[in-house]
């Protein structure tokens, strides 16, 4: 490996907002060497995930935030390049959670790789978006903190994105109806048309008021399960529509990323005691012994047209920056991607 | 009963911060007549509780607010006089959760009567203190969703209450390390000294950050259940020291009842996903067809000195008000009631 250069893009500042170029530096180093336990792997995929936006905070919570001048962490899907740990070995496709960056080759604990293979029936990098913790964040979300039964009544935020799409169309096969919220009359009209939803509501522009009036006309009998990715006014509507005894699967608060210093809760917290709710917070990788069982029943859903998914992909570091500012404005069509080889896995 | 004549506190007008003398009106009426499916109670015993204070605000949640002019909704305990319902016979005990108010007689419908029975081996008014809905309501609280295990810690806010002081005591029984919040330095070694809490924080005067660092203090290992009866700041700085997949039994928010407009949730309602932690709002009523059991179990601990209760008892309906502040100023010892009888039951 020593001829070749490792290129990063590295946090420049902590970003105001939707982050942008200013924000990053893109650097050439050279290529790392694994210390005793470590692996080093070629990056092939960057997955890119609002919450690394919440990481590039100073506040950041559940994980320790991104050093300036530190490579961008991030999941990637990689190839083992060389081990110094006994479960991996050079050629081995892993996906490293949260531990690798946004860079060419990346050194990392070889104890939190989670080893992944090439299949014929699915191109490599879907471990990285529907068979990936964040494609099955809606499967566990939905099914073990939703509980979804037939009848009932799903309502999603941010659904047109890679884990909402795939959350309402699990409540849906499960018998519930489903109401997605998206931000543009093409979405909803997606959600509706393509994934089967049976209502959705454009929350752009509107407060809590107007949408807990359209939410409470289109889930007349309430909202059982709440799959929330975007906490805000959105959650407060949801709220303050909620059947008794629902469950509120929070899985993210993409709209709380972008902003500093102190940020409310919901002011209908209330709500959670007065339907005798029950709201949980969940990471997915708690639930990595089950990834297998829970691929092979997502893959069964995918073959039989239940269950329809999209990935958007960007070629090269380069698109990185844009590609993820995506994720803020709602322009990305799917899961968000960045390839960083041209081979065809 | 037609001499007789009913002695009622309506509602004058709707109160700011803690109740007092003219947010209310002494009145003489009639005695009410049963019509079809109800009946007449002469209440005996009433019910002091905070969730009577969020009824009087105009925008009140889980049930409809006391209208203006209508005698103050309250939990009684009271005997049959005139029954128009099969259920029910003149001379029955009954509660009437919710269902009644602050007054001599109360018309109610039979369907909502709780009947109780009058024991050898202890005081009646028991139904309405610790073998009442409030009693048990730190029973299924800290055992349902609390889910205590031997070694794990538990953190109670209004830990000096009649609810709090119940649920610290059912934690240490079921082998937790048991921390409790209170108002005052009395009320503190109170907890650690005759109810054996292992620690205790006075919580007056203090912001949420000098609040999470004394909890980090006395909860190295972190909180795995919060029982909450207050809500505000002291949520907050619990959610900052909850342990991974914690448990909040939502059971009151009494620091919030007597503020208007809109409210906050907490601010740090995020930590809800970081630590994977669940957030379980309950009425206790829900769980009415296990209190035979948990009353029998409660009885046990009671008879083996195991848990401690005291009852703060009042006489005359005109002590209703002034009993009332209390619950907000932290000055009652134990639950609230006030005694409308002479006789001894």
């Amino acid at each position: 490996m020593t001829n070749q250069k490792n290129h990063q893009i590295t946090l420049a500042r902590r970003p105001e907002g939707i982050p942008g170029p200013d924000d990053f530096t893109l650097r050439e180093t050279p290529v790392p060497s694994p210390a005793d336990g470590e692996v080093l792997i070629q990056n092939l995929y960057l997955s890119l995930d609002a919450a690394v936006r919440s990481w590039m905070k100073e506040d950041c919570s559940y994980f320790p935030p991104i050093p300036l001048g530190a490579p961008v962490r991030s999941t990637t899907l990689g190839r083992v390049v060389e081990s110094r740990h006994p479960a991996h070995q050079p050629g081995d496709y892993v996906v490293a959670y949260a531990c690798a960056a946004w860079e060419d080759f990346s050194v990392v604990a070889g104890d939190g790789l989670y080893p992944v293979k090439a299949s014929p029936d699915f191109p490599l990098h879907y471990h990285l978006s529907v068979f990936s913790a964040m494609g099955l964040t809606p499967y566990f979300g939905m099914l073990d903190i939703g509980k979804p039964q037939p009848g009932e009544t799903a309502l999603i935020s941010a659904a047109a994105g890679a884990v909402g799409s795939l959350a309402g169309q699990i409540a849906k096969i499960k018998g519930c109806r489903v109401v997605g919220m998206a931000g543009t009359d093409a979405k909803c009209r997606m959600l509706v048309d393509e994934l089967g939803f049976d209502a959705a509501i454009n929350y752009k522009g509107k407060n809590t008021e107007q949408l807990s009036r359209e939410i409470a006309e289109l889930c007349p009998k309430g909202v059982d399960i709440f799959f929330d990715n975007v906490g805000g006014e959105i959650l407060d509507a949801a709220l303050l529509n909620l059947a008794m005894f629902a469950r509120v699967a929070f899985c993210g608060a993409i709209g709380d990323y972008t902003k500093n210093g102190p940020i409310p809760g919901p002011y209908h917290y209330w709500q959670i005691l007065a339907r005798c709710a029950t709201v949980r917070g969940f990471l997915t990788l708690y639930y990595k012994d089950q990834f297998p069982a829970a691929i092979a029943e997502m893959k069964g859903w995918l073959d039989s047209g239940q269950l329809k998914f999209t990935d958007d992909i960007s070629d090269g570091l380069d698109s990185t920056i844009p590609a993820f500012a995506k994720l803020f404005t709602g322009e990305n069509k799917g899961k968000l991607l960045v390839r960083l080889t041209s081979e065809d896995l």
